[in-house]
């Protein structure tokens, strides 16, 4: 928790919070802090800055805080993901979180399997803890907003075309394509495969749209370590 | 499993091997292969190539191998890395190996957990497995070397100034410092803290030894994210 993360309604109009959950044990337990000492705060979706220890009870943490700064740039990225296992899309979603993306849809192709939509991992609350822990992470405090499409060929053919508009538009697909660009410093709408790959109608879909292919290389990369290697290569 | 890995003494004069372990199963039940296909095999740092299914029961495969060319090219990278806490350690280990790292120091420094060194995911076997992991992953062969420098100081000045020479020498830090170079093109030592960081003592150390200190932005990431993400931006 590099910054202690909360929403508006907890503040009162003294700009104080009262903590009592899991974030109060971790300022006493990890972080160890008493009456006085300050720490990185922010809103969900507003102001970064610092909160102060104003009391410290067995049970609970009061803060005042002092919020002033905006929270780090976005990534300028719309993320398609085909929905990962359910393990490693706890995982993903707190490195892309944690990496900037503030536009992620999770989407189904041919090579995701269909019982991953019924993991309780999908739950709200359970995207919601995920985004949260990399928001703490990265010192960020806007949450991304995340989208679910199960039907893959109405997505690209009926909702990209507006929601991919004004972006370059790439597919990372193993085989014979250009590399990765790096550095691109524009809007990107990057889509990413489930293990395995997208199949090659799947591809076609996708060029039809605009997309351009691209590869990372002869290694196959993990989806958790692909998303982080791309966005990092991209941006 | 993306390619099939195999020690040299699992393999006979005809080239063939007989497997009862987890790669039987897996080659059985998940990529459901039968007599006369064929996969994507290698030999633990040797070559690569396909192996044709030669009879398969229910608790053994028996394989052919034909194995011709060389494995994706190394990471020229000598990865100094602090000791991440267990779990992490165990994913750092996959993420680094699928991305072609090659020569892996785990380090002690002032803000690792001494308790991290006690733990049963630092036993040769258990490494191991994770390297086979990373490697049967990304289609690689060639096995990462894996050091313990249990003292830093020791380390940073007496052995790091031959470990280190000729190569580009980073370590990644938040702060006040140019950004991570892209695409270096070059030999690299690269230099990676605990969670907390190093301390500027250790920094001063490594800028010492001609280490240059550089930054990722403004977001926190964790050990394994930093790790991919440095790595996808520095090749």
């Amino acid at each position: 928790m590099n910054l202690l993360l909360l929403t508006p309604q907890e503040i009162d109009e003294q700009g104080c919070v009262q903590l009592t959950d899991r974030r109060h044990q971790h300022i006493q337990q990890v972080h160890r802090l008493n009456k006085g000492d300050t720490l990185q705060a922010g809103v969900i979706n507003g102001l970064c800055g610092e909160a102060e220890i104003l009391e410290q009870q067995p049970h609970l943490t009061r803060l005042k805080l002092n919020l002033y700064r905006q929270p780090p740039a976005p990534l300028p990225v719309t993320l398609l993901l085909a929905l990962p296992r359910p393990r490693m899309l706890a995982r993903s979603l707190e490195h892309l979180t944690a990496l900037g993306v503030k536009k992620l849809v999770l989407m189904h192709t041919n090579r995701v399997e269909k019982s991953f939509w019924q993991s309780p991992e999908l739950k709200p609350e359970k995207i919601h803890q995920h985004l949260i822990l990399g928001l703490e992470q990265a010192k960020d405090t806007q949450l991304p907003e995340v989208h679910f499409k199960k039907r893959f060929k109405p997505f690209v053919e009926d909702e990209l075309t507006s929601l991919a508009a004004n972006s370059l538009k790439l597919v990372a697909h193993p085989g014979n394509y250009p590399s990765c660009p790096r550095n691109i410093n524009q809007q990107l709408t990057l889509a990413i495969g489930p293990e395995g790959g997208f199949i090659d109608y799947e591809i076609e879909l996708l060029k039809a749209q605009g997309f351009q292919a691209v590869q990372l290389g002869e290694r196959i990369l993990r989806v958790e370590t692909a998303v982080t290697a791309l966005l990092a290569r991209l941006f």
